[in-house]
């Protein structure tokens, strides 16, 4: 039987760890050149796989692939494209098939959330309709941590450590400036509809009474009196107010304080600007001067403050993806499988994507204090172990880190153009 | 003769490495026991100083004070607050010298940007004039960078660095989406009047081509035409434009793009919130979604990703304030005197402060591009080395940064209240 070729490709928003995953994988294919083929990415995702652009990631040297485990943004391009129901798209996973037929791809790799396990899914059920088997492994990734099953998405743990490590450092500076200055800072985070990342600054309170005194969650609707009160009393106790608002965070009608009326691809409302709207609601009541702070692509990119844990288990995922392919599995994803809290300790699981796809996890309740405004101790079990430990990159003379490009050569086309 | 104590104080908005420079000073003071007395700080800046609210530094621990070396903030706490002229303000000249008198007072430390400076230099004056004449030194900080003489302000290295590595990752996380989503980010930074820090995201620039594509500078008058031609451009060449934008950009008719109308005490305008505007400008005119973030206090507070270079001047400012304390100066400045570019070397130098007070450092026009959008080879010669070498804090088990919190215990209050 001659070797297959494996394909990989990213999908949806990047992470500062996402290429540790392709890292993994591509050092994990390249130990076991006795069973496999080449690795080929998705020139930008998915749709470099429609279009038949399939990067040849042998062309890359061992010391650039390697270089890939401390490089953010995705090094192969991503994309926001979402297939829908085979019926809707046949065309597409038709051509997607056609693709892995000319270049004998015998394992597809989808790196990315919800949406992309549900693609997997359906790429591997078409495979076999169509008598082209591929083996369809997801491969877990997304910064707002609601995949089911898996303990934790790869990428969510660096940008926990990032917003838990930022609100404690802007909290210094407005509480040694609050005398006389700004009273009220407030930080926006990522996550959607999810508060894991908002969740992730309480880690920042190492005492009672530390900041950040409020956590505004997407799962709780804006009780703006009893936000005023407790902005307030932070203010009267210890001298100012430092704040963590989620992106995703609703009025009582449900809207989003930030909704820009603009969608995505996959249909998601793009949210951004819910600080201002905060701080000037708390400066108009109350008068205390404010500052805000909207990190956004920022926190998902800064793999200068990763989590070790995080860069460990994303590359983890991406060698255990190949492992599962080599056992033969398909239709499954690597999972991060928590064993103890305390000491954290991890191994690596699967799932089943028909399981996988589309469910959301959401934050429990009870990870959220009882007034709305804070996490609670068994948050703190859950999120603390996901940001232990450093990894820095390294640094070159110049003082930047040293980040990778690569090269990113095409494979020769072997088909007709598709039209997208 | 007995000796006499030093007073110490924090001025205006903190930095990553202002507590750098307290380390330096008070760890100087402390080797020379022989001949100085106690560290007194302002709690809160000079408003302390002014109410009779004095911290003992000396009940710190000896690795309390060397914590302030990596941690952000004022462990003193500062203040906005602005003595006027010696005429207008002479009550509270008076105060000053009358709370020195009481702790017996020799040395006086004003620890800021130019309107510390005069401070402090008004202070030497009407000492002199009142027959208790103390030492009176500035030490610089700034991360606006604008002190005359010095060849960098402790705190601008650092922010510096945040910047060029914040805008270096967020830049890969947008040119891995560009393909089918994002294709414009704005990055907002600080620097009021001056551009010096929003000239340093221009560090991430490593070859020709890079991002940031393009950064907008508070020293040239925005052209809404000119910008949107370079951005279209950007993106047809690279598929994607990553801006930089100072707080202080202005107009045509040089208002403010995010003037809010709200003034500080120095009465200087405060700023935020103009990568927004620069964002939905350029999508109205060109349909590219775009990106923003307001880095706001992470910046100026991000002491996990300081400059090594910065660290080291900030501590070695805080020493050489108390050497030239010893050798009998009074106003007078340490600076950072800069002996070579390539390897960069620098070494302490004095100034002034009579020379320093309320002057501004401009940007030179030479170091922004000629066609205003970017910055030259001589800013890169001048920046480079500001941002070299890492000092990377101590994390704790937690994960997260072991930043101190003082004591700060005051000392008993001899005098009467003073009405502010």
């Amino acid at each position: 039987m001659t070797k297959k070729n494996l394909l990989y490709a990213q999908s949806g928003g990047v992470t500062p760890v996402i290429n540790a995953t392709a890292c993994g994988l591509i050092e994990e294919a390249r130990q076991n050149k006795d069973q496999l083929g080449k690795v080929y990415a998705g020139k930008n995702g998915i749709i470099g796989i429609l279009n038949e652009e399939l990067i040849d990631t042998s062309k890359e040297s061992k010391s650039s692939i390697a270089a890939l485990r401390h490089t953010p943004g995705g090094g192969f391009g991503s994309c926001r494209f979402k297939l829908k129901g085979i019926d809707e798209s046949r065309a597409q996973y038709e051509r997607l098939i056609e693709v892995f037929k000319a270049h004998n791809i015998g394992y597809f790799f989808y790196n990315g959330g919800g949406d992309s396990a549900d693609t997997a899914y359906k790429v591997s059920q078409i495979g076999k309709k169509m008598g082209f088997p591929v083996q369809c492994i997801g491969v877990p990734k997304t910064i707002d941590n609601d995949l089911p099953f898996t303990d934790v998405c790869p990428g969510f743990g660096s940008v926990a450590k990032y917003v838990a490590v930022s609100i404690m450092e802007a909290s210094l500076d407005i509480e040694s400036m609050a005398s006389s200055s700004t009273k009220v800072f407030v930080l926006e985070v990522m996550g959607r509809h999810a508060g894991w990342i908002a969740a992730a600054g309480g880690l920042a309170q190492q005492e009672r009474g530390d900041p950040p005194h409020i956590i505004l969650f997407p799962e709780l609707p804006l009780d703006e009196e009893a936000l005023l009160k407790k902005v307030d009393k932070a203010v009267k106790t210890h001298g100012y107010c430092s704040i963590v608002v989620s992106e995703g965070v609703r009025d009582q009608e449900g809207r989003f304080l930030a909704d820009s009326g603009v969608r995505d691809a996959f249909g998601h409302a793009q949210l951004g600007g819910v600080a201002p709207v905060i701080a000037s609601k708390i400066t108009n009541a109350l008068g205390y001067k404010n500052h805000w702070a909207v990190s956004d692509y920022l926190q998902r990119s800064a793999r200068h403050i990763a989590s070790k844990t995080d860069v460990d288990q994303a590359y983890a995922m991406g060698k255990a993806a190949v492992d599962l392919a080599l056992e033969g599995k398909s239709g499954v994803m690597p999972i991060v499988v928590r064993t103890s809290d305390k000491p954290y300790r991890w191994k690596v699981g699967e799932a089943d994507l028909a399981k996988v796809a589309n469910k959301e996890k959401m934050m429990p309740r009870s990870f959220i204090s009882k007034d709305g405004f804070g996490i609670t101790a068994a948050a703190r079990r859950y999120l603390e172990p996901l940001i232990h430990g450093e990894d820095y990159p390294p640094y070159g003379r110049d003082g930047l880190p040293k980040y990778v490009r690569l090269k990113n050569i095409l494979v020769p086309k072997k088909l007709e153009n598709f039209d997208l």
